[in-house]
């Protein structure tokens, strides 16, 4: 079989986890030589690969390489930019054919979550109809943890590791300031629609240390008589309450608790600001001092605090991709199957991507406790794994020294196109 | 010389490495048991001595007390409850002394800030008036550095380390996403009065990782143009731009940015929101997409990623407080003394309180750049040992393990005294 060169492209939003999966795709294509000319990577995702603005990664050390597993964020740069329909968007679609020919690319591997799988089963399509030989890979990543088939998402665990940690610490602090000060604390956490971010934030409170928590998902909507009623009877119990909330906690008419009004380039609308608004609400109707905090991308860029199992399965998840492209599976996304709880034992299977693309997996009903504030023993089994071991980057000076790649160019072979 | 029992209270907005120091007490007393009884603690620190809360600190094992070695926030509670004047509050003073004499207490230890270096030089001229025998040391902590004499406070270096590493975090995650989403990046921290928390965040960017910072010092009068002119010049040359935007922010009046208009027990201002205000205003005026995050208590309970010198520093404070009590070092601080920058060495040494109570240490302007927007090499000299080495707690299922200590009552002597 000839050799042929391999592209791949960061999605969407970034994790602490995604360069390990980067790592992960060029160490594996770099351990296939004879199989694999070069990884090129798209210099902010997919509109590199478009903009035919490729970053040839075999100038970068394996010293570099290596590190891009402990170094947060997209080291190429991601993108959010979303190829609509075939027939809507065919000429992107064309296009990233035009640039796979030219830099005889054979090996498609994008990282991303719902939008990029979607994306890949599409270039896939594209590929077959203009009998353009290529195989498309899909690597999971999404702090959401939203995608179909895989248990879990890369970048999700390390997510679910930070927001415990940090309302554990909070909480502590809310606890020895109560008496005269702070009563209510409230940490707004990510998660658009679904409440996983949300559910790990209750893995704060345990059977060591119990801590009074209400959490509000974006399941529930929100009803705020029942939530200052939690809120006040933890806080008359226990002396104060902490409460995480979704960003993405809807009011009873499905609508945004904290629209902006603003949205991102996939539509999305860009959030942030209910917690405060959670906050202003507590202290006006119940009286409570009150503190806030909003982590935005701190949590899903704080590597300093990765799950273990996380940077391993986000390794793990691009070198299976190299590997079933080089099996010749095509149109697949490397999943994450848990084969046990206790011990917990996964391993990676090749999901077809037809049954990931454009399905969004929401937090099981059970998931969460009954009255709609917290999590049930199924969320802490489920949840538990994810989050364990801790996998610190390497400190220099006191603060972790991360890595910034070469990103040296490929020289362009083709006119320019206006994405 | 008699056994004497020996009180400890924790004060003010807690820390990270409080805990540490109350730990360097505690054990430092037990070290001495021919001469100090009980180490006994304010239940919500001086709260309990006025109300003759005590808590009986020889009920914790020795593990326990170990733990505080790692546990964020106050092991015992802490309060904002600030005494006045020797006159306006005499009550409160006579009443303590009562208290101390009930409990046979010969050695005060008060672990805080500036209002509570006043209290505790107040605490020992009643008795001395009052011809209590009493030996007052204070302990400082304070997030805010804000304190004179000792050369950096002990609680500080671990916000300085968090704020820092968070913002490199979030500073390559908007790099990855700048090409089509967020621009620019706003983290609000804390820092009353003084800058040193926001200088801090200087520290993010270094000639490994040179990061576009522009900081917003409450030392100096916010100019929304030129701000906006930095910002701008910086994602223009950049792509991006990171603000770090200190809570007590202040405009050109000498009013805070920020004003809620509520106020704590101190008096003081309560804060929080100026983050998202400069997002907005960035938005608005420059149409880049901007994120904010407020990490509030995150930043000062990450005892996770605490710094090893704070917390050495910490539990040497504490030490060398019952060491200066047993050798009748009256009303004194015991404060950090640099003695070298490269290599960093330090001592403690006694400061008495007169020249502490009372004096607030602003953020020198030779350490904040003169566009007022950054840090100098003086500031980076001053920070660079303060924030390094690394002290993670253990981590059980995941997450940190935090002691929560029995907190024994000890039986009440006297009748009841409102607060």
């Amino acid at each position: 079989m000839s050799k042929r060169n391999a592209f791949y492209a960061q999605s969407g939003g970034v994790t602490a986890v995604i360069n390990a999966s980067a790592a992960g795709v060029i160490e594996t294509a770099r351990r296939h030589r004879s199989r694999i000319g070069k990884v090129y990577a798209g210099r902010n995702g997919i509109i590199g690969a478009l903009e035919e603005d490729l970053i040839d990664t075999s100038k970068e050390s394996a010293a570099s390489i290596r590190a891009l597993k402990h170094t947060p964020a997209g080291a190429f740069g991601s993108c959010r930019y979303k190829l609509k329909g075939l027939e809507e968007s065919r000429a992107q679609y064309e296009r990233l054919i035009e640039v796979f020919r030219a830099h005889d690319i054979g090996y498609f591997f994008y990282n991303g979550g719902n939008d990029s799988a979607d994306t890949c089963l599409k270039v896939s399509q594209i590929a077959e109809k203009l009998g353009y030989p290529l195989t498309a890979v899909h690597v999971p990543k999404t702090v959401d943890n939203d995608l179909a088939v895989t248990d879990n998402c890369p970048g999700f665990g390390s997510v679910a590791k930070y927001v415990a940690t940090s309302m554990r610490e909070a909480a502590f602090d809310v606890a020895s300031m109560a008496k005269t000060s702070t009563k209510v604390f409230v940490l707004e956490v990510m998660g658009r629609h679904a409440g996983w971010i949300t559910a790990a934030v209750g893995m704060a409170d345990d059977a060591d240390t119990p801590i009074p928590l209400v959490l509000l998902f974006p399941e529930i909507p929100f009803d705020e008589a029942a939530f200052l009623a939690a809120v006040d009877a933890k806080t008359r119990a226990h002396g104060y309450c902490c409460v995480g909330v979704s960003e993405g906690l809807q009011n009873a008419e499905g609508g945004l608790m904290a629209d902006a009004g603003s949205k991102d380039a996939f539509g999305h609308a860009q959030l942030g600001g209910v917690g405060p608004l959670i906050a202003n609400l507590v202290k006006d109707r119940l009286g409570y001092k009150v503190h806030w905090a909003v982590a935005d991308y701190l949590q899903r860029a704080a590597r300093h605090i990765a799950s273990k199992t996380d940077v391993e399965q986000s390794y793990a998840v691009g070198r299976a991709a190299v590997e079933y492209a080089l099996a010749g599976k095509n149109a697949v996304m490397a999943a994450i199957t848990r084969v046990s709880d206790r011990p917990y034992r996964w391993k990676i299977t090749a999901a077809p991507l037809s049954k990931v693309a454009n399905v969004e997996k929401m937090l099981p009903r059970d998931f969460i406790a009954r009255d709609g504030y917290g999590i049930t023993a199924k969320a802490r089994a489920y949840l538990g794994p994810l989050i364990k071991g801790e996998a610190p980057p390497p400190f220099k000076d006191g603060l972790p020294r991360y890595v910034r790649l070469k990103n040296v160019p490929v020289a362009r072979k083709l006119p320019g196109f206006k994405v």
